[in-house]
């Protein structure tokens, strides 16, 4: 096996062996400063300082091992992603990008390759979510972009204190699974993000008349699943990303006209423009459908994020490095949110996606195949050498 | 007030009381067999006494009062409704019938008709079937058409003593509210039921995959929400009374794309092969959707009970009756089940429907106009009088 091949091997190893570090029993679950997150951070901490980097837990639970070089005033190429997990995960989603980072590293490393900035490894401590329901703790806290209502409902105290100096950051560069089928449907082993999409979430709810399923003719009902449906369909006919996830019925008995529904609305796009002209649309058409069924319907936002663009010179640093090493250099928008949204705040940021089996994410059932895990490092590597390259 | 005000008016104040007779705290149920129906039992078999009936309670928990005629040998004219509940019930759904159907024979009485046929009213114990989840349990007793399987589900034992001897029975007449909301846009108090509708209960289940909201493109889903919208669609227009009361989403997450649906379909006619057709129509419909979407559908009968049709000659004496009383004779079938559904079984049956509030059933809020009332007495009486005349 070749260096390349013996990393990625090594890479699958550890992401095995970090699955098994979770708070429940049988199932992987690891939020956010949890005993696990700790013990998880004290794992892939060893790795790092077995690596030769400097290695800290900084005060918003992030895991930071350091490369530094020579000048000391220089600059800091920041690498990672995440280490927590949503409930019942798989081991790829986070992980994957920390020790893919950490491969290149030690490669980069083993063959003596000398940069003109520091290198540091992220092991980021919330980007799912799961614990505050809100994403991004660990990143946006070491980007200083926490909020009051963040900290406040945060139990842990002084996470704010993990925010870096302004202008430290060269570039932010991380290594995530597609969590999508697009890159297995192209035949492709690794993809270039063009950007992160903008969300609009939304619940809407139709208000009807209740009534018995038997009694009351078909021409008198108002009928608020028949509302929801027409709106679930076009939802699905809007022409962007767009996904009604859950639908609830009230009364919900069999021979009863439902009365009430409610549904959740997930709309994604990498042009907010147009992620906003869809949502508009839809709201336009749901109003069309509660008025030509006289029910009622409430629109109410619940939370809109702004897209995130990848920077364009790192992109394409992050390309030429893709073409060395992959048949075709191929872009994608990301439709779910990483940690590489919060540091585009303070730096340029780039991604690389990782091909995922059958687009299978947030599951056990995630999986990557070790030749796309070998790819992936020779990418990375390959583009922190090109950027050193620039940089020089 | 004439006798018939007076009578309709305590007609509506012993609905109330009988409505404050539960086993809940708050809110009218009274199911099969339950302390609360012995209690009301014992309270409208003292009005049944008072108005010089014979009363028993058969071994169904059925309230009966007989008044008898001369001619032992004679049959006997049936009256009556349900006395058990659904849960947090109205308070006309079922004890009007009785309680108009007393009243009815109160005035004649009063009056000193003389019938050829002995009369007898029935308070049957479960209509609604919501102790055992098997309706009629109180009318197929005595009608003598219970199953095995009912008596297995039932803890109470010889309730198939209450059946009667075949042939007793002249006819059936039953009085209810409407239950849905034909009469009030008809501007009319009461009508004639044409016949009880047959029903067809299904669950239909789609089955997708489930998937990232945000990076599954949209070409590439399997999205059983989707999938189930359009049946939904498709049941509204199918042609004949047909109802989506049920809708469960799995995962069930805002931002999950659904791979999993489970509905009901409940499709009513009073022509059984009209309804059977439909069924059929909705199957193959249901079949083209899952082709067409890539996802497995799974169509499973639940349950199917036949129309039952009103006895032609029985009906035609209850139109005259109306014909005196009300400025229209309107029929109507019944989209829901009833007694007299089980009593066909074993005699002619008619059916009298009065009008109620916005076709609020099953619900506090169920109400009936105490005129309406007074009208259905009128009706009943002179129905039980031109029979009267008939079988002289």
């Amino acid at each position: 096996m070749t260096p390349l091949q013996t990393s990625a091997v090594s890479v699958m190893q550890r992401c095995e062996e970090l699955g098994t570090v979770s708070e429940e029993k049988g199932r992987l679950t690891r939020t956010f400063a949890s005993p696990a997150m700790r013990k998880a951070n004290a794992l892939v901490g060893g790795w790092m300082k077995r690596a030769g980097l400097k290695v800290h837990v900084d005060p918003a639970f992030n895991l930071l091992g350091r490369w530094p070089c020579a000048r000391r005033s220089a600059k800091t190429l920041l690498l990672g992603s995440h280490l927590d997990t949503v409930r019942d995960a798989g081991k790829y989603d986070g992980p994957l990008g920390v020790l893919v980072a950490l491969a290149a590293v030690q490669l980069m490393r083993a063959r003596g390759v000398s940069l003109p900035f520091h290198v540091e490894i992220a092991g980021f401590s919330d980007e799912e979510g799961v614990r505050y329901q809100t994403t991004y703790l660990g990143s946006r806290a070491l980007a200083g972009t926490l909020t009051r209502a963040d900290l406040a409902r945060v139990e842990e105290k002084g996470i704010e204190k993990a925010r870096r100096k302004r202008g430290e950051f060269l570039a932010y560069a991380e290594v995530h699974i597609e969590q999508g089928p697009v890159l297995e449907q192209q035949k492709l082993s690794v993809g270039v993000v063009s950007g992160i999409a903008g969300q609009s979430r939304l619940r809407v709810e139709f208000i009807g008349e209740a009534g018995h399923a038997g009694t009351v003719p078909m021409a008198l009902r108002r009928d608020a699943l028949a509302a929801a449906a027409e709106l679930v369909l076009a939802v699905e006919k809007c022409g962007i990303t767009a996904t009604v996830g859950q639908l609830s019925v009230q009364p919900g008995a069999s021979n009863v006209i439902p009365g009430h529904t409610a549904l959740t609305l997930d709309v994604r796009d990498s042009q907010d423009s147009r992620r906003q002209t869809a949502v508009r649309d839809l709201k336009a058409q749901a109003q069309a459908i509660a008025r030509r069924r006289r029910v009622k319907m409430i629109w109410s936002p619940v939370q809109e994020t702004a897209a995130v663009a990848c920077d364009f010179a790192l992109t394409e640093v992050l390309c030429e490095a893709v073409a060395r090493h992959e048949r075709e250099v191929f872009s994608l928008p990301s439709g779910a949110g990483h940690d590489a949204a919060a540091l585009a705040a303070i730096c340029p940021v780039a991604m690389l996606f990782v091909r995922c089996r059958r687009g299978i994410s947030h599951h056990p059932a995630e999986a990557v195949r070790t030749g796309d895990v070998a790819k992936a490092i020779a990418v990375l590597a390959e583009f922190i050498e090109k950027l050193g390259a620039r940089h020089a």
